[in-house]
């Protein structure tokens, strides 16, 4: 089995990404972002979205080379116009100054326009959570999720990111699709060949399924029932219609399939805890208490596993098969 | 049946509270938010509540008659002290500065400090969402649930309420436990003599049980998984810890006892969705486009049936059972 460094890794990456036509400020934050994947065990926002990025850029659906705007009136807003981009590049433009604001008013909420999106939501709460604040993010994609007691794809998996910083250990993170699985998840069943779980998905009639083709074909289901259906509406107001940007619906119109990454908004809060708690106590001590007393139990904290796999990546270097090696290189040659 | 108007319900219930020794203030806020339960059908949080009111009172954890005291620093968090009394009190004073600091900053959050808790969070987001802003509400409350893969209470039920200002329809607001119930339904479950559906919670070995009595000895369970149970950590991160205030164990430590409603924080987060839009597009009209797909497949609003039956109070009166009215009257002579 193939084993290369976090390093190597994202090289290779940021170089085919300049092959395909990205500019340098695009290609070296992507490919931060999907060696991280990798190196993270999160494997359906690895090196599989690579795929999906050169489809969208080949189709002519996301701009190589634009670069992010930003429009600052001083306000608890930073707005970021990413240019038909993808994101993460808007994102880091917009970092510093969030960070900055978030100190300054104790809240503040970054606005990514007109950005494409592939991307995990953790790096972004991690950047966050780095720099002394709490981040909640959230995002549309496009419709593939019935709401409860809906028939018909219409919310996106939507995922809500969240992260805090801590003292003396990796940041405490949770990312999640507000769909019961992640688009990915399903992805990775139907090559597998594999069932999916029940209470994953409809079929196109909205009868449920674990046919992972009749899965893509119908709808996904949203996590929990009538409550992450309520959640996921919201991210949808707040995240596309509130923003001035598509919703999941509009975003799916917009593009006309959903092979290729969609285009639309992002959403990041963030919050100074320091701000918060105006001196009545010290928030990140307290918070070590809570997640002491959810390890205490037996229980995990959503992180763990991902920092686990990302010591041991960086310590050992980060596994690939040895299709995807040559996938990679082959890209690289292509 | 009795059946008794939202105006003398809230009056009788005024009463109660003001012969229980609460002062205009409180007793008004207090009696509005109860009526306002019955009012909606949400029958855990109406006149059920006024027992934990009163012995809270009586064991003297909560004053009757704190002034909130509001502390704006012009940042975009507005402070508001409850010194130890109920929360609605201190929501209403802080209420007019919340929304006109969203209107000015784009975001903006009230905390709320030392307050004591009992009531339904969505009355706070439906009024904000009357001011035109969206709102997001939450707090902990008092150890009760299990975080997933764990064994033992922890975590409060922790209620997680979303408002958004609707053009011509009462607003869009969902307001539900991260547990899969709410404590106050396992409780009416008790009373009824009823099983609980399975998942609900543990016993107190940390086995699942369906019985009412197990469960309140025991341990409730996070809705949906471990999505859920991150949500609810978040809750007691955000609203407790970073606002300088009580967790949901802390809160339990303090007072020893879940028969008396809680000591803690809140915080609400209020978002101007004209600020945020900056004209790209009319967010509220934007958003029925959402409400409209979500109501063409046959599903339904979060809101829907609390909007049907409150229409339905206003228009006929509050269907109470004998025994209810004779409840009040008894606390009322008593």
């Amino acid at each position: 089995m193939p084993v290369i460094s976090f390093a190597d890794l994202s090289e290779k990456v940021e170089a085919i990404l300049l092959k395909a036509g990205f500019d340098d400020l695009h290609a070296d934050a992507l490919a931060r972002i999907v060696a991280a994947g990798e190196r993270d065990g999160a494997k359906s926002h690895g090196i599989y979205r690579l795929d999906g990025i050169l489809r969208t850029l080949a189709a002519g659906k996301v701009s190589p080379d634009a670069q992010p705007v930003i429009d600052d009136e001083d306000s608890g807003i930073i707005r970021v116009e990413a240019g038909g981009a993808f994101s993460p590049a808007a994102f880091e433009a917009g970092l510093p100054l969030l960070a900055d604001r978030a100190h300054d008013l104790g809240i503040a909420a970054m606005v990514i326009n007109d950005c494409v999106h592939f991307s995990a939501l953790w790096p972004e709460v991690e950047a966050l959570a780095e720099r002394g604040v709490a981040g909640l993010s959230m995002c549309p994609s496009y419709s593939a999720v019935a709401p409860a007691g809906g028939t018909r794809p219409l919310l996106g998996t939507n995922p809500i990111a969240f992260g805090w910083p801590r003292l003396d250990d990796a940041p405490y993170v949770f990312d999640f699709a507000t769909s019961v699985a992640a688009r990915g998840e399903i992805e990775l069943k139907r090559r597998a060949g594999e069932p999916l779980p029940e209470g994953w998905a409809l079929d196109a009639d909205g009868h449920p399924t674990t046919d992972p083709e009749a899965a893509l074909s119908g709808a996904m289901l949203p996590f929990g029932g009538h409550k992450g259906s309520a959640i996921s509406t919201m991210v949808e107001l707040l995240a596309g219609v509130m923003i001035g940007d598509l919703t999941s619906d509009a975003a799916l119109s917009a593009l006309g399939t959903t092979t290729l990454a969609p285009r639309h908004g992002q959403l990041i809060l963030a919050f100074s805890p320091e701000r918060f708690a105006a001196g009545r106590s010290n928030p990140f001590a307290q918070a070590e208490l809570l997640f002491s007393a959810i390890l205490g139990q037996g229980a995990r904290l959503p992180g763990e596993r991902r920092h686990q796999i990302r010591a041991r990546s960086m310590a050992e270097g980060i596994h690939l098969s040895d299709e995807e090696m040559a996938g990679l290189d082959a890209l690289l040659a292509g």
